[in-house]
């Protein structure tokens, strides 16, 4: 049986600072190519250790992913430890120089020699080049074996699995035969009611269900050997509520989902924000040409820029309150005007810690959205941080404007405390 | 020196359906009670691989925490790999089997032996008690080595680490001594310029020096037993450049530093952005209590925006461009008078990856900043992807505020391009 192993190094690792977010993607992306992980590794810069490390690897895994130490810096060894594994040299690799030189010049910046060092490779190596950053991998195909490096970034470390190294395996790995995936992304439903609908439906064994709870989303993958995973997959669907998922495209990020209802409609948006003060802006022009659709945005932190921005008059700030329906529908309808867009999206709330009270509580916010012809607003309510407060609230205006562009009902406001619960 | 190892088992971490959170909570708190990690492993519920990999990772360290694998089911192997690995047999422990009774007890769940097999523990080992779950842990501590198996569910594992693992630890090892770690946050230098600059220190050996690309920030952590520590950190300041540090404090982020320096200085601000689309808005109302000095901001993405909303003359974008000094002038002073705000800052720029062109290349953006008693721009360019231009140009004027208020020069326009690569 052909196995993968990992070796994540960095000492930033092993002492906490950060979390080895690596070796869980190449965990997953192997898993899809047929190739399961026998064993994770996580050491230190230390040339003793890391050489130790591929030496016990080694022996129970063909395949090997190092991820990290391959910086400029006197801290980053991994190139040298795999030269030590091999018993090789490191050569000066003139193609990475070159790659690393027109990294630099394509930047605008001065190449200062610093970074010569990340050029030199174990001899019996080849590039993997790195699309994003200066760090060259590089890897070493030999007698059914297979070792290959990349940098800790997480980015690099993504782009260049995906460009180089998962193609190398599936070449030099023929026989691995990775399962069939289907997978849908939620929103508005906790975790435990999507999995609680989906295990009533008894799935056989032979139909692997994984939840990922990226908040404030939820992802549902089915994996399967079977013909009959599609049919799985519908009812499985139907079971958590088609109006909850927005994509089955697991590579689909909302925002690119919402990018293209609004040119498929073509509608322009313009937003008013208060809680998020910007968040919502920053997720609708996430997508290159969003320039097409939105026009632009006010962040009415302060009161008085609701008045003088916005124009939502005193009475209805005095009467409803900043965070209320009114001023939410009054926000969005003045985005709408202001902008000259076709849609006018707002969030008001209490994103705390401070600011609370009894009648509306930390975790409160409410969604404006106008059109030409109607204006309406939907309650939230999710009690959590303050960073996910506005990340919910966000997330909630993105959907109220996909369930509004596809003539969805919007998410009803008795339903929200409900729903929200969870985090994990 | 004293070393701890972790091993992490569970086929749900090795498959990639979760992330190993634990070992990145125990090196944390193993840091802090001096006891630095070694290596993690991380492997499969398999008897044999466990067994190997507690002899791996003993020869090098003496203190040995594992999490997972003590659940009620058969792939459930921790307990038996264990007492494999001291020669010893499981036997009943009464005392654990009654705190798993008498959890059943509290939670009214009828208890029906299944989790017997739970109270079967290696031999020479002692109890931990698990406050939370049903699963014991355990721990044998002898010849100056000390072994702690725990349960992976995280808050269970926190619990018992937080109760009892601590505690022995500290008993068990009294000299264990922290080394001290002393570090900085940098903006607006590469981090292969920040190494250099380090490096031509020629620190002793026992000042080790670690880098963390976060971008677009830079991490340094120097960390030592020596009592000369604060010595070399302010030279390894001085050799960096005391203005690119923002903060010495490796938990404050750059939005908590702005945050106690406008609250401090007592001033208000209000934002103007274009190609960012309300990204600094959001930066600067991440920290509880930004109402006190934050106002609002406009999203002029539109140019249409930019006249109407912040009055930024026709004449001015006609003849200097909406990506121009003088643009970005005049919507920081816009975003200034409208929200009757102490200071203006705006962002205009190209995230791309359409809309540059020779004259004006994607990645480029000027920030403007406007007070009552002046007004300016500095220019940054940084071609990279959308997403990290967007980063970086909300970064940047972060920066130019910090400069602004504490007095420092702007980030002069002509080193942006030579300092701001790299990504790493």
């Amino acid at each position: 049986m052909l196995y993968a192993a990992l070796l994540a190094i960095g000492s930033e690792i092993i002492d906490g600072r950060i979390m080895d977010t690596n070796s869980n993607y190449l965990c997953k992306e192997l898993g899809l190519l047929g190739i399961p992980v026998r064993q994770i590794l996580t050491c230190d810069d230390n040339i003793d250790d890391i050489t130790a490390a591929l030496a016990y690897i080694s022996a129970k895994s063909e395949i090997i992913l190092i991820s990290g130490g391959l910086g400029p810096t006197t801290d980053d060894l991994t190139r040298e430890a795999v030269a030590r594994y091999y018993q090789c040299k490191l050569v000066l690799k003139e193609e990475a120089l070159r790659d690393i030189k027109s990294m630099y010049e394509r930047r605008g910046r001065k190449y200062d020699n610093s970074n010569d060092v990340q050029a030199y490779l174990p001899e019996n190596s080849e590039i993997i080049k790195n699309p994003v950053g200066s760090a060259p991998g590089f890897y070493v195909g030999e007698k059914g074996a297979f070792l290959a490096s990349l940098p800790g970034v997480p980015s690099e470390l993504k782009a260049m699995f995906k460009e180089t190294v998962a193609p190398l395996l599936k070449k030099s790995f023929p026989h691995a035969k990775g399962a069939s995936i289907k997978g849908f992304k939620c929103f508005g439903l906790p975790e435990a009611t999507i999995g609680s609908r989906i295990k009533a439906l008894n799935f056989p064994d032979e139909i692997s269900v994984s939840y990922r709870a990226a908040f404030p989303e939820v992802h549902v993958a089915l994996k399967s050997f079977s013909a009959e995973l599609p049919k799985f997959f519908e009812e499985a669907k139907r079971a958590v509520g088609e109006d909850f998922i927005f994509t089955e495209d697991l590579n689909e990020t909302f925002e690119e989902r919402l990018h293209k209802l609004l040119l498929e409609k073509n509608v322009t948006v313009a937003a008013a924000e208060s809680c998020t003060a910007g968040i919502l802006s920053g997720l609708l022009t996430n997508t290159p040409g969003s320039s097409r659709y939105f026009k632009g945005g006010v962040v009415s932190y302060a009161n008085e820029a609701k008045r003088s921005l916005l124009d939502v008059p005193a009475a209805t700030l005095e009467s409803f309150g900043a965070v209320s329906r009114e001023t939410a529908e009054a926000m969005a309808q003045a985005a709408r005007v202001k902008f000259n867009a076709d849609l006018g999206i707002s969030i008001t709330g209490i994103a705390g810690p401070g600011g609370g009270s009894e009648k509306r509580p930390v975790g409160l916010f409410y969604i404006g959205i106008s059109s030409t012809s109607a204006v309406s607003a939907v309650r939230g309510f999710n009690p959590l941080d303050r960073k996910r407060i506005r990340a919910f609230a966000a997330h909630t205006a993105l959907d109220s404007l996909r369930r509004h562009l596809t003539n969805l009902a919007p998410l009803p406001d008795a339903r929200l405390p409900n729903q929200v619960e969870d985090i994990r």
